[in-house]
């Protein structure tokens, strides 16, 4: 049984996906990622904020952003996502995880275009280690070394366990008092009033499994993901050509629809999103074509299109 | 009489209308400008080069680019821009005129975001001055001091003078070989078989009288633009907000739409355009009505939308 409600939202919105020349009516790479109403933005391709309005994605609730690599179309945006923050009067830290270099290109940039009304964070990560890059109360976000033409890192953002989930029927027959239920649901048995012991295991159900998402690219195809990105709910892996385009496609650091296919077989994910696609392809039906040749619960990754994860209950 | 022919264009493409914040489907300031196929941009807000390929802009053809001001709404569609260029395999140099500044904040920027295939020219404008910038074979660019929080310059594109016309009819009465034309043309008599002379006045028509255009934004209400700008054919006079907030114009360095149209009647200009729009103002009618009780030839500068200044022939 599936259910999503506000609270409990894993939902992937796009809001560009094409690869370096917009095209197409395809903006550049970004995505906006909302997990129990946390709001992460990953890659901020130019033009992000507008597809932000566009989409209804509200872009004062982000907190973090996740860019890949320092390649223009992946990073153009965030000068005039961050500007815009400010003039909307944001205080709150924004925290921004990428290879190096990027705090230099900002700061620089916003001493000569006017500074921000609240604090820019940057933190470094390392795009040939597999890590915990940040952690809050409901996600854990972990670098996915990709193999592209400068240091590239891919992220895996994954639900943290949830406490189990009471059974109202169990607090009906034992009349349990709801100061009690918050022990239950961390795992603790309940006393009645003769000392006998109710076992946890009756009182409560398993939380539904934490759910994950995997952002990959830019990057030729590379074994050692698959490991990394095991049973991962939903994956994004960039397809920037068709098999036509093999050989390119190594040559330049990317990966062919098929290939990305064979990554989300080999790695069991529940759904695979195409995306960054090349210029050179106005229609994207031979992507969704090849892939789904190789794994068949493949989508095509549009700018505007929302990915969901829903909750699997266990009843 | 007035015609316009390919070669003869004076024709300016609007790719975004809108202020700070993008809105509405509005974009940030950027502005494409053909005259007799040379093409110069003026400004480059976030999503310049999208709008390019969305309305018909040839960005190859691109030469020269005139930035007014460093604000984030005006720029920030630079680096995506250049570098897209760089992408299509562009060798001849780019040139950019702008305020001090912007040269340190693109070259940080591409220094880690990847380089350019081409040399990219900065050119320091004093925005103090009205002075000559820029010159071609078939256009002389001025700069517009204007009234901002930042150093921020208008430009003026006067089109040169062009050689006299030839009168077909003079050249089957007179037998004029095709060699003495252009002496003809730039002014010399002709002189007959006989030794008699054929006078100048005679053989030519005036050419058709230079075109001009003028970008002033950001700016707030400034007098001293009249004289600079005096008969200008085309000007595009920013109107972020309407009447309702004179005072908060006047205090953020921007102007109202009634004041701009105040600017073109003083300056007897032959049509004004508005545009820069607050992100407060969904519907753009009462800018319209607001500028048009002063200076009828008003029109909204809106997206793709295309003006043009047709060749006014003297016969």
């Amino acid at each position: 049984m599936f259910f999503t409600s506000a609270g409990m939202r894993f939902e992937l919105t796009l809001l560009g996906t094409n690869s370096a020349l917009p095209a197409f009516g395809r903006f550049p790479s970004s995505q906006a990622l909302n997990i129990q109403e946390n709001h992460y933005l990953i890659d901020c391709g130019e033009g992000a904020q507008i597809r932000m309005s566009e989409f209804g994605v509200r872009r004062s609730r982000i907190r973090q952003v996740f860019i890949s690599h320092l390649h223009g179309d992946h990073v153009y945006g965030l000068a005039g996502f961050l500007s815009s923050l400010a003039m909307l009067g944001r205080q709150e830290p924004m925290e921004v995880f990428s290879p190096f270099g990027l705090e230099e290109a900002m700061r620089v940039l916003f001493k000569h275009t006017g500074g921000l009304s609240y604090p820019l964070n940057f933190h470094v990560i390392d795009p040939e280690r597999h890590q915990l890059i940040f952690e809050d109360g409901h996600v854990e976000v972990y670098s996915l070394p990709l193999l592209h033409r400068v240091p590239a890192s891919g992220f895996l953002f994954k639900e943290k366990e949830r406490p189990r989930n009471m059974r109202p029927d169990k607090i009906e027959a034992y009349n349990i008092h709801y100061r009690h239920i918050p022990a239950i649901k961390a795992g603790a048995d309940f006393e009645l009033a003769d000392g006998a012991r109710v076992p946890n295991e009756e009182l409560t159900i398993p939380p539904p499994p934490p759910r994950s998402y995997a952002y990959c690219s830019d990057t030729a195809f590379n074994e050692r993901l698959v490991s990394m990105i095991e049973g991962v709910n939903l994956l994004y892996h960039e397809s920037t050509f068709c098999e036509d385009m093999r050989e390119h496609a190594a040559l330049t650091g990317h990966s062919t629809a098929r290939q990305a296919a064979t990554i989300a077989k080999l790695a069991g994910a529940g759904r695979l999103i195409l995306g960054h696609y090349s210029s050179r392809y106005q229609d994207l039906g031979r992507f969704l074509k090849e892939a789904r040749e190789v794994f068949p619960d493949t989508e095509l990754g549009i700018d505007g299109k929302v990915f969901e994860a829903p909750l699997e209950k266990k009843v």
